[in-house]
């Protein structure tokens, strides 16, 4: 397995860095108050999934912190650089190793990252590149169980805060690692944020799909302030191709439907396609993993070992 | 005026850092997620204010986010030595400065901080050492003015939701960044959090007191899941002391009472009690400093002072 790699942009070129060696300063914005974006992309044996559409959304979370980062050129350049390193086989102290030697079928989770800076400072531009942990890598076979927890809001009460923060994606995750830690308080793995009204919202770090009448929904994210999922995205666009009548469909859930849910899924970069096979320690469908679930999952693990959607 | 300085606690002794020099690796759960804690204490002429009380509330966050951190006495050493440094007229690049040299009145911005660390690894726990900015101790003489946001929530909405972290001093603050600069793009300086059924709940980083009917109140942390604020609770042991009829007591504030006030003030470690004179554009009483308000912060500022509250 490879070893995790980090990759640092200078303003003009990428340039890696020693992981053990201390980057971010005591007084950087991201560090004091978890001000500054990041987006997490799969890798796959050196190829990039989805780079475009993160660099996207990595473009609109710099505009609702108003953080002053990089273009995409210069963000791309340093995701291929990571890449490259990652997959060729280790970090700045192996340079010898040859493109992709003994990382056939590596998996990595690349995260880019932009922090605030100290006071009057510029902004820390990396790349960090890492396995995917051979859990999150299983959970795609046997199924995740997951708990809910209130978001303590309405379904549409966070659309008109913007001030909130809602769909950007920034470094201030200590509530849904909190959430994490509850949910495997309570047994589970995974915890999905559900309204003061009953509607399912989505997974801390994840997008919910539901399958009810044999049709797949996920909520919303536009009407219901949610970070908008580039993975479930795509999985909605190899849906149709993938036979799924209707592919799959933004609307509302009720919790109520999520939990008589035929099937339901957890989506995002690194973890694919989840299956969700138990709800607050009740099976979800037959409390197995379903066909539209392994449909689903199959065709994003193809486009991701392809590098592409089509 | 001193330069701002970082000490490090090695596990056994408090380290001198240079502050440019850096101090947490990329990976760092802090970096990565805000996932971390601090407290922000007030420093003056080498007088630590309220270090108990922020240590008894340090430990209670380390809890809510289950963080390893060292004992009080650790913390303890790490302020003091950090307090020393500072007030002694700079950083490690100048040593032989004598103690309070040049820094008579020098009031300083004290943060404590410990860090998720890497996966794995261990916290990276410090103290940050910087002077309060003159605008802030400006903003105690001529006021602030302030505009509302909504937290989403109602008033309780966050009392039944541990996993939001609610009262715990997380790194974790984007959020509070971006209130902020919605505030100064509205022409304001500060942001004051309301429930989605109208109750004044705190400031975006204070504590919110309102004189109503010549009472002064402030909503009340454990009813209503806010941040326990060790400042505002400092203010109403000295409030009787200072001859104001009734203290501070806690109760919950209708908006339309604040709007209505005959007075309002922020309150925190570094702005103190910072007369709160106008809201959403419209003035709080007179719309100028009132007399309870001058009477709070003067009290605060000669206990800072002496470094105690007795």
């Amino acid at each position: 397995m490879a070893d995790s790699v980090a990759v640092v942009w200078d303003g003009e070129r990428a340039v890696p860095h020693d992981l053990a060696t201390p980057l971010l300063r005591a007084d950087d914005g991201a560090v004091l108050r978890g001000d500054g974006l990041f987006e997490t992309l799969r890798t796959h044996d050196g190829r990039i999934f989805l780079l475009d559409e993160h660099l996207t959304r990595l473009a609109s979370s710099a505009a609702s912190l108003r953080l002053a980062v990089p273009p995409a050129a210069a963000w791309r350049t340093l995701a291929l650089a990571a890449t490259e390193l990652f997959h060729a086989g280790g970090g700045p102290g192996d340079p010898g190793a040859t493109a992709l030697a003994g990382n056939a079928g590596q998996d990595g989770r690349l995260r880019l990252a932009a922090t605030r800076g100290p006071a009057g400072g510029a902004p820390v531009v990396y790349a960090l590149l890492e396995p995917v942990p051979p859990a999150v890598a299983a959970a795609r076979v046997t199924g995740v169980d997951a708990v809910t927890l209130s978001l303590g809001v309405t379904a549409t009460g966070r659309r008109d805060t913007p001030w909130l923060l809602p769909g950007a994606k920034h470094l201030s995750y200590a509530v849904p690692m909190a959430a994490q830690r509850f949910a495997e308080a309570a047994g589970a793995t995974e915890a999905v944020w559900v309204s003061v009204d009953g509607e399912v919202l989505e997974g801390t770090t994840s997008s919910v799909i539901a399958v009810v009448g044999g049709r797949a929904y996920t909520p919303p994210p536009a009407e219901l302030g949610l970070l908008a999922g580039t993975t479930v995205a795509a999985v909605a666009r190899l849906a149709e191709r993938a036979g799924l009548t209707g592919g799959v469909t933004e609307r509302r859930l009720a919790l109520d439907e999520l939990r008589a849910a035929e099937e339901a899924m957890l989506v995002s970069s690194i973890r694919g396609v989840a299956p969700l096979v138990r709800l607050d320690g009740r099976p979800v469908g037959t409390g197995a993993v379903g066909p539209v679930g392994v449909t689903l999952r199959d065709a994003l693990e193809l486009a991701v070992r392809r590098g592409a959607l089509d």
